[in-house]
């Protein structure tokens, strides 16, 4: 089929004979090969604390087992042990089908006469010493520490919670690798323990630019628990800035939402990010919470979410006193968008168990505002005439205070908090802009936590592979007192999506949001670069053969 | 499924409640929607000429044919037309997908009463002036002109060549799209005279430095002929860089090498760019010339694919005095290096049809001749003493006399014209450096072709959509005379894979190497940004409804 294809369309040059030898972009290269050689069995994020020893088990998938000790069951546990037990075997499968059973070296068990062989390693006892969290929720203040003893006689993973179970599971299946031998799995005698630096180690993806389906999103998941990431926050706004995330039942609702547009609306529904409608009283929010509602009226122009189902929130734009057509920005004026807001964060809280919202808060536009006479009318009533941005603050303020009466919690973007903005003191400033080092110092010195984005936008490309300048960065690096650094939660690498979709998501995140992960778990001098690189590259290949579409870190390589 | 996995290992922060409204990146944004809103039916890349009219005819796949009308069969045409109703298939299929059949508004033929519709458009009728060309290959001088005529009354697609028919059925299927009514396909009147702006319209893939498996180059194959680019250059080198494209026969040279390596190293096949090898004699260049052998000697270190079946080809590195064991560059100082190449290159002459060896040329590092004692001796007596380039220069000229006697042309990368090598007139100067406007005088001044690809380096990214920064150059961009600029033969994309592998490559290539098929198709005055703006997105939705992989190129957006 190629050759009937490309002959008619392509002329193939017979091409690039470089007959002398050197690597375009790295100098004189006497040895072939990766230019970063990837370690064996080495852990991403590196363990705050790691002893391994030439001593090596090897494991058999086909006999292994992770026994639990507890007193109940756990199927929280149980699903993992059957994830990592998958794991290994496919790691497994993979050497042998390397292997060629005709010369069958694997039935001569040649490990048995090296004498770092110090046998198999049939089970791995884990001990949860808390309760088991089968319905409980990832929450800010989790314990993630555990304990992974593997020795002659020994092989233990202990936590006093079910989070760090995970995270050692985890941990465990990154240390085993496949034996010189390419036919046995192997893992070295190693004493780790382990906890993470910050709380709160996230990654932002943003689905509304672009339309990014579930199965991307499910894979970015799988990788983030393979990186120890512990915060996914689904950025769901339209063009029009309706963001809303998903949560533990976004299947569902996605599914609902689905059906019922398709109950609804026929001959419009759309399986990406854009749904037509046709009937403006139709869309109600709750819909809107399970996936982009980024609506459009017919042909006779757009409109933005929010504005079809209730046109009263939103502010009227006009020109020279004359009615535009077109809405504008939330109109902060009137009670009832603040009593509708109330009832949505309820709802929300209902829906989303966890503890905090993001209001955003970022970079808004005025224009619409200063064209409409009642905007302005308030605004002179509040003394407040001409500052948009005090207006502006008016709104943030009454939500936050909506947020803090339901007993939640907000998260808002710097520009809030720097507009001088009254925040209750729990509330958790996002940082994202340059010169973070002042700003969150300012965060921390007013006693609030800061969480930093700044250094990790993912959207900033650059041409080679650099996940190093994302590994640079560190939230500590600022002036501050010791409790104004404990007041850092953690960081979030940002994956917005002008020119991301769902063919370029997954490897555009990754590995690139691994930087950020060990940035946010390991020690502040776990690694030199050189080492990182190595691992990088290991944990690439692993994130590969996982189903993660993670493209190379370094240059030039291959994975086994 | 999904909750089970994610409760356990991340939380899920109800996130980015972003109230007001603007868009981060473009500033405050009253109508939601696309930031560059796509075209349809419009041609990328641009026809030379093209008039389109209101009036359209509709479309129905169950019944379109197109008519050729040659006095032979054609196998050729025959199969671009399963492939283009295939497509056209495809595109109302979706639209059938998209439509409701209880309400069954398809039925009602609205368009019937529409003063632009004009009938339906069941045929196109194909002439072919000139011969079938079933048997042969693209060549440098083809011609790729065609008139395609939709009126009412006439549907024709005309060319002298089957190259030119290729080209216009490209474009016909371009033109087509789907109707207000989201239900019909749909093709405006319309006159096009098209043909090429330069000849050679390339794609360089490294499939060396990351392997790249076939499914993506053929991928990469149809994305080409979808933007009309004409040359592929497959980059086959390790990191050693011994480097042949692949061709026509690429699939069963694929295959049968990789039979071939199974039967011999049942052990140790790799399905990707790395084979591992056991016996130093074994590796013909035959199979090199199949796909790319990075080999590696077991486990006492590396060398590079030309050394383990012809060690003696190659240079010794030494370390004062002694030898280090390890082969650097070819040695140019024994006869049996060029007897040994003229029959390479004999050989590749009858696998690859196309007129042009790439000599390469680039980059080359000394180190390793320097330390030999014996190049150093062939050099004192050639009166070059200490000067590597003239060395390097000396060998060069030879592979470019031994490719001459074989009637081939060569091309080569500018080096090796700077450098002074006496270059026979017929070969081709590769242009990829900075500054190359100079480099582009000179080389058509002394009345060589010019291929430039200095400003279409797809590894060169930038944080936007950066297809602008390649659409902004154009090979005519020097001052030279008319002759000179005739000699610019055109340019080609080149996609280096340091950090790019079967995840990114689509994605990274697609849409930004369509700006340069634009450039090197259309006519200079062709677009304004804003137009190719609109009709880039309207091609990176076809590309992807096409089963091409392609990143969004603007900023925000949806495909329908």
């Amino acid at each position: 089929m190629i050759s009937i294809k490309t002959n008619m369309i392509v002329r193939f040059i017979c091409v690039v004979l470089v007959v002398l030898c050197s690597d375009g972009y790295h100098g004189y290269i006497v040895d072939p090969g990766p230019t970063i050689k990837a370690t064996k069995g080495e852990v991403w994020p590196k363990p705050q604390s790691q002893d391994k020893y030439d001593s090596y088990f090897v494991v058999r998938p086909q006999v292994f087992e992770f026994k639990v000790l507890t007193e109940n069951d756990c199927s929280l546990l149980e699903n993992a042990f059957s994830r990592y037990h998958r794991i290994l075997s496919n790691d497994y499968q993979k050497a042998r089908n390397n292997f060629d059973f005709e010369t069958n070296l694997y039935h001569k068990k040649l490990w048995l006469t090296d004498d770092n062989y110090i046998g198999y390693l049939d089970t791995l006892n884990v001990y949860l010493f808390g309760p088991c969290e089968d319905n409980a929720y990832p929450t800010f203040n989790m314990s993630e520490d555990y304990l992974l003893v593997l020795s002659n006689g020994t092989a233990e993973l202990s936590s006093n919670s079910t989070w760090g179970i995970l995270r050692g599971l985890e941990t465990f299946s990154q240390l085993t690798y496949l034996g010189e031998d390419t036919i046995t799995l192997r893992i070295n005698s190693t004493l780790i323990t382990d906890y993470p630096r910050f709380a709160h180690r996230g990654l932002l993806l943003d689905t509304a630019r672009h339309y990014i389906p579930l199965d991307k999103i499910i894979t970015t998941l799988d990788a983030m628990s393979y990186n120890k990431m512990n915060v996914f926050s689904l950025a769901y706004h339209g063009r029009s800035k309706f963001s809303l995330c998903q949560s533990k039942s976004f299947q569902n609702l996605e599914l609902q939402t689905r059906t019922k547009w398709k109950e609804k609306h026929p001959e419009r529904l759309q399986p990406g990010v854009l749904v037509f409608i046709k009937d403006k009283n139709l869309p109600p929010l709750k819909w809107a919470m399970g996936r982009v509602l980024e609506v459009h009226k017919d042909a006779d122009g757009h409109t933005r979410s929010w504005g079809v189902a209730k046109p009263e929130l939103l502010t009227e734009c006009y020109d020279n006193e004359t009615k535009t057509g077109k809405l504008g920005p939330i109109d902060p004026t009137k009670n009832n968008t603040y009593s509708f807001l109330k009832e949505l964060f309820e709802e929300i809280g209902e829906t989303f168990p966890d503890q905090y919202i993001h209001l955003g808060g970022d970079e808004v536009g005025f224009e619409c505002w200063e064209s409409n006479s009642d905007i302005n009318a308030f605004m002179k009533a509040n003394d407040i005439v001409g500052d948009y941005s005090a207006l502006e603050s008016y709104y943030i303020q009454k939500l936050i205070n909506i947020v803090d009466q339901l007993n939640s919690s907000s998260i808002v973007w710097e520009e809030v908090f720097s507009n001088g903005v009254i925040l209750p003191n729990k509330t958790i400033v996002h940082v994202w802009k340059d010169n973070w080092q002042l700003t969150i110092y300012e965060v921390t010195e007013s006693g609030r936590n800061a969480l930093l984005s700044s250094c990790w936008y993912l959207d900033h490309l650059a041409s080679d592979g650099d996940w190093l300048k994302f590994y640079a960065c560190d939230p500590y690096d600022f002036v501050g007192t010791e409790e104004q650094k404990q007041l850092v939660i953690g960081g979030e690498a940002c994956m917005w999506s002008e020119v991301v979709n769902q063919y370029n998501v997954i490897s555009r995140v990754w590995p690139r949001a691994s930087a950020t992960a060990e940035k946010l778990w390991s020690d502040e001098n776990a690694s030199d670069i050189l080492e990182a690189s190595r691992r990088l590259e290991e944990h690439t290949c692993r994130m590969n053969a996982r189903g993660i579409g993670a493209q190379p870190p370094n240059s030039a390589g291959y994975c086994l």
